[in-house]
């Protein structure tokens, strides 16, 4: 087995070599599979950009997609994780695609069934596919990471983006800072704090994260009025920016909350070229779990059960 | 971008060779895309008709389906169309399909993305491949549209079946008449207005709409027990139509409400050769958004970055 | 037309046909159709492992699927099974596969459309496809049926697999008992009635049955705590099983209700081959409803208008 599970787990040079592979399949294309080959998706919180961004990576590439989500299924009929994964594997499923709520559940997962398993989203865990894609973006641009500012911005203590973020810019050489309410800080994320104000003089990279709404306490005040004020990009901090600084945000963007509305399309804004390049990472990583190119050379000798 | 948004922009040579091709479509087949094309059908209504023809219609062609609706969505977490269609715009999709709730807002789309878009409905405003579909049926029965009698009897009020079709129908030389209860008539739909029983003498195409329990307000009264003997077609009436008169339907029927139950597959009913037809006019449309036989020959320069 | 609808209706050389073409198709391969034919799945209950074990069958046949559950659909407009099925008919479905809530509604659907429908668990009626892939398992376990002491055990009262099995093991040749709650004993099947102490000693295959809590009265009191000790397989009883007798549920599993948790991959369960075997038993009911190997002779003079 050859999952995709953490940024964490990764070297420098098996992130290059996706980030290469990537970048290979939007300039010079890709082979789809010639065996057929079905794709789980297994969607336990509501997601439709990682979602559909997986199903057009596996068409891609040629694979079948069996569609699952929490709602429509056995769940109502109190089946485990486990037991819903077994069963896809039984029926035929040569990948498992997992967004969940909990953190860690892929992992777990992935020790326990013989398909590979990728994450993509666990809980406030790690979001990896997510992060490759933002470093995709960012290899694109400067061609390199080293020594790059990058700053992450907003709800850091929700958000499983900025931890794979944090874990792999840092080992690939950037230097990382994070940005936003004092109260949302993450414990895990030892990075120093700078203010949005000091944030936009110094990235190459600023990284804007969602509110993750969904994840706060009903009661708990989010300032959504002065939340741009305070902690978001507005224009005018906009224009401090460096000339070649570029903004990322993983969306869906709130407008006007962690954005100006204007600015989600502005000269430097990458959002939409991160959706763009989110299919080339995905289809990357799919092919590194069912067919070469391994991303934990420790499992490779699992691997002959699957594509042998 | 090439899209088609409203029989109303349409011009009858346009609608002539939209008709040909989907007559061609049933009787000398199609090729299928050669290239792998994504369609994205976004529905933020109900349906299962509609969507599940444009299915048919998409893999018929080759292309793959990225099928949105509005519960499992990041609607939830308050994603505007705009974003949601250029998120799939970016991963991918070179078609939007789309049945929204409100009026115009295809055409407001189509305008600020680079994909084209298929309106599928939007709220009281137009259905066009619903009417495609209909002229099909018309012109397989008929061989031409000049001088023929059509009424269009129902909740003309709440229905964007109605003003597509009435658009086309007179700009295509059709008698148009409506019929049904005088509260539900559209000041925008300025045709004559007779009753039900003067619509089955006259009419060589009945066309009866749905009632759309789902438009009305909760506390209007809808006599459904009296609405079939008021404004509908009763067997006694059936009885009364010229020989050649054909009965029309969008489907899905309210039996025994707008037409007696016995009368939905009776011999002048094309309710089901509809939604047959409604795959090869929706195939045509799609041909002509991706694939030359331009629809709008005025965006024809701009269809270079789709097709190119 | 061709369908799939009961294990009633089959003679022993039918059901043994399927048995071996599921068994072909596991070890010899099978060959996709070449024409392009849609599946209509229409699930009006919630089903993960029937509907995903179908959609893989129909894939690897390469089938297009049409997904349909009712919760998204026109049914919310009040339309009926038979307009739904005659509207999939008329856009180009080939095949139904149809799951319901209404015992025998397949069976009158069959008999009103013009397209084959298999039956996926209608109401407390009948689950044949459930049922012939626990016969493919029975089979690669003993080459043969005669004698074989086959106890089904549990909710069989609300279980249409227990209607199904019980009907086609009988026919077989085999043996059959039932155990579990006298409550839940079904007066339509008449076997001789054991407890679960008497029936590890007796049995060659033990098929436990799933409690099927939503066909349970809310108020009835399933007592779930010491309905493994009364009822189920405990670790102990397990122990007591012949040397070759093997284990079967049909899924999802009540962990620690029907079987101990422990014993849900045990040496002598079937559970997850049961799956696997699914997909080949419906791709051999597939192709007998499509393509030759017709399972009801009779109607293979209809056939013509679907394949010719």
């Amino acid at each position: 087995m050859n999952s995709f599970l953490s940024m964490k787990d990764m070297s420098n040079t098996e992130i290059h070599r996706l980030i290469k592979r990537a970048n290979e399949i939007q300039k010079k294309g890709y082979k789809p599979f010639e065996k057929q080959y079905f794709a789980a998706n297994l969607f336990f919180e509501p997601s439709t950009r990682t979602k559909m961004s997986f199903v057009v990576a596996e068409r891609k590439l040629g694979m079948e997609v069996l569609d699952f989500t929490a709602e429509f299924s056995s769940i109502l009929k109190g089946e485990s994780l486990y037991d819903t994964a077994r069963m896809f594997e039984s029926i035929g499923a040569n990948l498992i695609v997992l967004r969940h709520q909990q953190e860690n559940i892929a992992k777990e997962l992935s020790e326990s069934i013989h398909i590979p398993v990728i994450n993509a989203g666990d809980g406030t865990g790690e979001h990896p596919t997510q992060c490759l894609l933002d470093l995709v973006t960012i290899y694109q641009e400067f061609g390199h990471f080293n020594g790059l500012n990058v700053v992450i911005a907003g709800d850091i203590k929700h958000s499983r983006v900025a931890r794979s973020n944090a874990y792999a810019l840092s080992q690939l050489g950037c230097n990382v800072y994070v940005s936003g309410n004092p109260e949302w800080r993450d414990d895990r994320l030892d990075y120093e704090m700078i203010t949005m104000d000091e944030a936009v003089e110094v990235a190459d990279v600023l990284m804007l994260l969602r509110i993750q709404h969904e994840r706060h306490n009903q009661h708990e005040d989010i300032q959504v009025d002065s939340y741009l004020q305070n902690y978001g990009l507005t224009k005018q901090r906009e224009k401090r920016m460096k000339q070649h600084a570029i903004v990322l945000h993983p969306a869906p963007v709130n407008r006007g909350v962690e954005i100006d509305t204007e600015l989600v399309e502005c000269k430097r804004s990458r959002i939409f070229k991160q959706m763009e390049n989110g299919v080339a990472a995905r289809m990357a990583v799919i092919e590194s779990t069912l067919r070469g190119g391994a991303v934990h050379e420790n499992n490779l000798n699992k691997r002959s059960a699957i594509t042998g």
